[in-house]
């Protein structure tokens, strides 16, 4: 069973790769450099976006592409910060799948003004797993951990903190409140991901977030292609 | 290309509920009540195990099965409480899957010694996700929800909150630390899956912990079926 399981997985994932490439494309020709976020549930991803996109990106015009199994919650949270967001559910026709893939964000892309936009960030759906194995298209991935979720974690889901180029902690608030050994949280990064970009922060209150403001707002220059 | 795939995991679906029976045959043939422990990742699974098992539980013999993608951190953690441990990795010839399957399980029967055993807890992937779609061949679900993770979780999850006879909301000492409103959090839970059992604790101070350890001890005997 499992043997022919990885084989239909692996022939997802190069139709992946073709529908990624043609997003990529796409984004191109518009000039907008693509964020994939990820996290595990709860890690505030949402909240860490809220935080950042508050007061702008300077010239950066930036879009959210929200991608939930079901409903509109954090859409519906970003909603006051007068940007361009879209929903995507992975329960409406794509089987209410863990992750996000290339299909279903090119199903999105007729609904954003991609002429509009500099920095498109799509929010995958909440897992330390799949997310990190289907390109979308992105031309950089973040992914957030949280301190209430234990320093074990690039360990135990090493694709995930290997594919990413910055790696937000997040809630730095509670340290005080929990047993979370930022040191030994940073020895095993190093051991799955040496030398990736951490910046730590606390979305609740806002320590930390203008250091992940300026990467992003940074990111569509140093990124730029030739359009 | 995603008609294609919901056939395949229909199929894959209908292959793992055959072979979460065959599980559960055998299970019960031995006398074994069997959980299905699930949670976000870092929502403090393995922590709360610690703290039930710590003591025992009665005359209830207890082992562990411990799924992770990767490594034994979990069943490491486990060793000093000299129960039965048996880790079982999702990427050792299963594609590093974000779930456990039946297939998974079946194959770490024979390292489980089910005729010492009373009560098999199966710790599954940290992912609210998937692992609610598979059956493994368990008598009981049980997920752990932290209120670090925010209180839309049953919204955003709801098959995981739907698919399980007791939530346990995990971390309560971080209350005050955290914007996690409790009230609204039952009353999400209360639209995806009313009547459900809840319970709070905090497996860091042992708060609540009591609760846990007597519902799991007195399960045994509760879905006893005629041997």
């Amino acid at each position: 069973m499992h043997r022919v399981k990885v084989r239909v997985v692996e022939d997802a994932l190069d139709a992946n790769s073709t529908i990624a490439r043609a997003n990529r494309d796409d984004f191109d020709r518009h000039g907008v450099t693509v964020v994939n976020l990820m996290s595990a549930p709860g890690a505030g991803k949402t909240t860490v976006l809220e935080r950042v996109l508050a007061d702008g990106l300077g010239s950066v015009r930036a879009g959210v592409l929200e991608g939930d199994v079901q409903g509109s919650l954090d859409a519906d949270r970003l909603a006051h910060l007068h940007l361009p967001v879209v929903q995507l559910n992975t329960d409406s026709g794509f089987g209410g799948e863990c992750h996000l893939d290339a299909n279903m964000v090119r199903s999105a892309l007729p609904s954003l003004p991609l002429a509009d936009l500099d920095l498109l960030i799509v929010e995958n759906v909440g897992n330390l797993v799949c997310p990190a194995e289907f390109a979308l298209g992105e031309d950089a991935r973040i992914m957030v951990a949280s301190v209430a979720e234990g320093a074990d974690k690039p360990l135990k889901y090493p694709l995930m903190f290997r594919s990413c180029e910055l790696v937000i902690l997040n809630k730095i608030d509670l340290l005080p409140h929990v047993d979370f050994d930022v040191e030994r949280f940073r020895h095993y990064l190093d051991q799955v991901h040496p030398g990736v970009t951490v910046m730590t922060c606390s979305a609740r209150t806002g320590e930390g977030i203008g250091e992940v403001r300026d990467w992003l707002a940074a990111l569509p220059e140093r990124t730029a292609s030739p359009v």
